[in-house]
């Protein structure tokens, strides 16, 4: 069976992972007949209240808040081995920018957690897949950017889309139902609620994209 | 478009809502052409750690944290209206048991939090559907199971089931991906990870259950 490394960034949109989007690859993996294995930085977050969408001020750690989407069957992941998973996948959030690296801080300069940057350029160099949702792919453009230009999506957000750019990766506009693969460096992105007015208009993109992904896999 | 009310009780399998059945439960309406809309009662909920699986002795509130599933639309259920409702739906998790009622603590003696008894009883008076998902159908058969003795499913433990029946319920054995109709009281059950094995298992009860739901609204 597969093994798909699912990096999650905490629990909620605002301080990490978008909670529907990882829920979702979660779903695509087992339909799809692979096995999720789930990963998450040991670092703290900024605590946001998602009732007032006000930061609270406080800390909680990003592994032990991504364990509730994972049901508590979650690695650090600077634990990850690249040589034991298939592909994996980057759900999005806020989370995505802020704690798996400094894109919605720096932009186009950020930098990536240092754990999460081994495992994707050791996954990269390995030719295995990686998947990138919503904001996600902007991990993905800081870590592997400069090196390999990699064709991302992030919907169709001019702003970002030139953040993306400015690293080097390529920006591809796409609707919310579709993905973007970068053949040349086994690379999936789906724009989910960057775009998404709902959540059956997330699940369809995210399907088709890990679906893609798992197509990739040699 | 049919408005139905997700009632929600913390964000995390162990201390509030199971993450994936409120999310599939989202899908599933979403799906099906309905809007859901989710609630959940502003109690203080016990903090379990998702890691390590403890108890930490810290106290967040239900409200806020199910708003981290709801992505920041989310009611006191206090405020919830049953003539704006077509419908509601209860998802699992430790939290139906522990905050939205004391059935994990008192079983068949439990009591249902007062603004939640109120909608479950005022949605049953209305002849409106009631679907629960996983131990959730503990909270209905406390609210409900003396006057009505509905029929209900929590999968086929046998301890629970015993004290589903002690509330004057009446518990039917049914596997995760299938459900439980009570066509006199418009209540549907299903046991989603009561019993599943995973998430495409739990997915495929919920969804029916969700169906079977809609098709029960007047």
């Amino acid at each position: 069976m597969k093994k798909i490394g699912v990096i999650l960034s905490g629990c909620g949109v605002r301080d990490g992972s978008e909670i529907h989007e990882a829920v979702l690859t979660l779903l695509a993996i087992d339909n799809s007949g692979a096995k999720a294995v789930c990963f998450a930085p040991d670092i703290e977050l900024d605590e946001v209240n998602h009732l007032t969408m006000q930061d609270t001020g406080a800390k909680r750690r990003v592994l032990v808040e991504a364990a509730r989407i994972a049901r508590g069957e979650i690695t650090d992941v600077k634990n990850a081995k690249v040589e034991e998973l298939d592909a994996i996948v980057l759900p999005g959030g806020f989370g995505a920018a802020k704690n798996l690296c400094s894109f919605a801080f720096e932009g186009p300069k950020g930098n990536v957690q240092p754990d999460v940057l081994k495992l994707i350029r050791d996954m990269a160099a390995a030719k295995k897949p990686i998947c990138a949702i919503c904001i996600a792919p902007a991990v993905i453009a800081l870590a592997l950017g400069k090196d390999l230009a990699p064709k991302l999506t992030i919907g169709n957000d001019a702003g970002t889309a030139q953040a993306i750019n400015a690293t080097g990766s390529s920006h591809v506009d796409c609707p919310a139902t579709e993905y973007v693969v970068d053949r040349d460096h086994l690379i999936v992105s789906t724009p989910a609620y960057m775009l998404a007015g709902g959540i059956g208009e997330a699940a369809k993109g995210i399907e088709k994209a890990i679906k893609a992904t798992l197509e990739l896999i040699k």
